[in-house]
């Protein structure tokens, strides 16, 4: 009998979590199936991969980037960090708990180099369709080289999908808009905050991108920052020259006109209004289709795609933990494929675990239930694999202090330092506070 | 015996070129195979169906529009002109020659209400893929329905690609992009030329996008236009604030540097480095590669896709000619589904067609050469058709006119008129010289 077949689809962090898990397995002397990456982008890393291109890539595939300059972790390591690679081995030292983009693409990215799996990656290679074959009880996978710009097809017995949900943006249209005589423009497509240097800014919408966007603005010089909620503010301590505002209703050439009768006039105006999940190349079949919510519909263990269970989905959740949930995610999947776990095979068990992980996702709207809700989740995956245990309570509390700290102070909060619930070591405070840090290279990040 | 099925792919100028052709046939008693036309955009007119979105659309589809705001036509229209569907018709009089978007949107989408061929069209219908199938003869394409948010797979006897090529940009990277400041866009994500008002924009090419983007900079307040080229300068007499310099060679955070050493401060750079042909929907065996001219790759009379002779393509050549070449092809392609014209079916027909039509392109490099040239080829179409036959060479002579009418003044070319060779009536001049006529709504540019 020959080797199974896996196609994972993206080596962003789900990715590369589920090509780590399987590389896991090997090293420890077991046989895994034969394993195929194929990623859209010339690198890994996902979204972490910065670019400064935006819209259409260097081949016309939508850029898959959504993240700035400048941007740091909006939420401290200590609760995304990896239990098998702590950032102690990656840096040789403990570093400061709120790091920029290039220095969590270095830690990422260490991890899998050090596991040797890059060649297990196909780059340039977006996938065109996926059609599951009843007969043969197998997937075909039509893929576009880029490089060569020929197309093919090839079978798999698995298909474990980590494309990301944070790249297609979702784009609301207000009355207006086709008049406006600034730039228009969503999260996915903002880069460099100096763009905006000495400009009155419109930011709308009152969730994360909302949030560090409009920081970054602030931060790099913009004149005025107007935030405008649907439902409630933030609720933060701005500083002077950032105001929040109801909804925005319209606008004009000029001007934006809110819920509330106010108007104000501004050169951009910035759609911080979240993500779709996106699956141009998955038939009805095979197609997730789910809110950004922790309990993702569809997926038996918030993985296995209740509508073919040789189908797996990737940190398709909204997310409070991130690379430590993918790796709990990908441990769980790649015992499953590996037959080391058992997935029901009647739908009345996959969908009634759906059911009851959205229902207690649904009782509480409290962030602290929330936050503790998806370190239950991760507990309870991790318990079933050999995925190192940690103190997924401890992570939690991390995310406790970090939540009191941005409410104490906006401008402040990653000036803090927490403990590692990996290395049990308490990290450094960062040498300059993030308001006075303009270079926030990974040379300059690590000097401390 | 069932009808054939034709699918059409894109209701853009060529598409909609092409179900007027049908609807032609049919109109004169003829029996026509069942049409479907797939578009992805929820209207039709392709590229002239302006929206202020850029990089993806509100479903997550690359925007397909390359048009910007205060966009007109950038040749006469005497040079476009329907011969079956005058200006004078659609307005009900002559009207001037260089209309605004809105103006030519309105006359090519009155074709075809006028014809009554809109529930042909499947709108915000994005193909997926499309298969030759050996064994049947006949194509499965698959199709994502927006609306409903599913996809499905229907079959076609033949299919014409009709989805243009001026959507997906070519984006070329220059060494410290990464690190500079300012906006960095594609032409194609150009909207409105008010952004940069009392900007110092870079303009990178010398081809059409640089010259009308720049000028539309101009002309709306910017501070400065450098342009910069790689082979020759357009050479047109700038305004005192328009420099043209050789290529860019890098940039850093807000200088920009060039090939002769010189260097310049600039606040936002626009690449008007031209379009690719981009077919993600379509595999190898039916997939057009070609270069940007005017006798494209492996298309026999410019249409019929030499590798399947079931497949046609339309409007793929560089234009000088457009609505009406469409049309000249669209007439000729229905004819030939249709059994009217024979397409041969040897291999060596095909190809020798394909040479020699390159060959001839490549004897010159005159402008007026070139001109002629896709006049001749206009001419040829038409007369194996009953499109009927207009004074292509009258049309020529039209262009001739501009390219002079744009050395004379490049910021007052627009103020001028030619004679409709449809018509035969001579254009009236236009109320506002274009550099003064900041509204070009379809209401205001009427008034004459």
């Amino acid at each position: 009998m020959t080797a199974k077949r896996v196609a994972i689809i993206g080596a962003g962090p789900s990715g590369m979590a589920q090509m780590r898990a399987f590389q896991s397995a090997h090293q420890n002397g077991e046989e895994i199936p034969e394993i195929v990456c194929f990623e859209k982008q010339s690198n890994w890393g996902g979204l972490w991969n910065y670019t400064w291109r935006t819209g259409l890539d260097a081949h016309g595939e939508p850029v898959h980037c959504s993240m700035y300059r400048y941007l740091w972790s909006n939420g401290p390591k200590e609760g995304l960090e990896f239990a098998d690679y702590s950032f102690e081995e990656h840096f040789g030292k403990q570093i400061a708990s709120y790091p920029p983009r290039a220095v969590l693409f270095d830690y990422i990215v260490g991890r899998v180099e050090k596991a040797g799996i890059r060649d297990w990656i196909r780059f340039n290679s977006p996938i065109r369709w996926v059609r599951y074959n009843e007969a043969e009880e197998n997937f075909t996978i039509t893929v576009h080289d880029q490089i060569k710009d020929t197309t093919y097809e090839e079978d798999f017995d698995y298909v474990i999908c980590a494309s990301g949900h944070f790249s297609t943006p979702n784009v609301p249209e207000y009355d207006g808009f086709e008049s406006f005589n600034g730039r228009i423009l969503h999260a996915h497509d903002f880069r460099d905050a100096r763009e905006f240097e000495g400009k009155d800014i419109l930011v709308v919408g009152a969730s994360y991108s909302a949030e560090d966007i409009g920081s970054q603005c602030w931060k790099y010089g913009a004149k005025s920052v107007t935030s405008s909620y649907r439902t409630a503010p933030m609720g933060f301590e701005w500083p002077d020259n950032w105001d929040e505002v109801p909804a925005l209703e319209r606008v004009d050439e000029k001007t934006a006109y809110f819920k509330d009768g106010t108007s104000r006039d501004v050169d951009a105006i910035i759609l911080c209004t979240g993500y779709k999940h996106f699956f141009n190349y998955l038939p009805d079949d095979l197609r997730l289709k789910t809110a950004n919510r922790l309990a993702s519909s569809d997926l038996y263990k918030g993985v296995v795609f209740v509508k073919n269970t040789k189908m797996f989905y990737i940190g398709m959740q909204d997310q409070w933990f991130t690379f430590n949930m993918f790796d709990a995610q990908a441990w769980w999947v790649r015992d499953a494929i590996m037959g080391k776990l058992q997935v029901p095979t009647d739908m009345k068990t996959l969908t009634d675990d759906v059911k009851e992980r959205m229902e207690r996702e649904e009782a509480s709207d409290d962030v602290k239930y929330a936050i503790q809700y998806q370190g239950d989740y991760i507990k309870e995956l991790i318990a079933e694999t050999d995925y190192p245990s940690f103190d997924v309570d401890g992570a939690c509390a991390a995310f406790f202090a970090w939540k009191q700290h941005k409410m104490d102070d906006i401008m402040a909060f990653r000036d803090n330092s927490y403990r590692s619930v990996i290395t049990n070591t308490m990290a450094p405070v960062h040498h300059t506070p993030w308001k006075d840090a303009l270079d926030d290279s990974l040379e300059v990040y690590l000097q401390n």
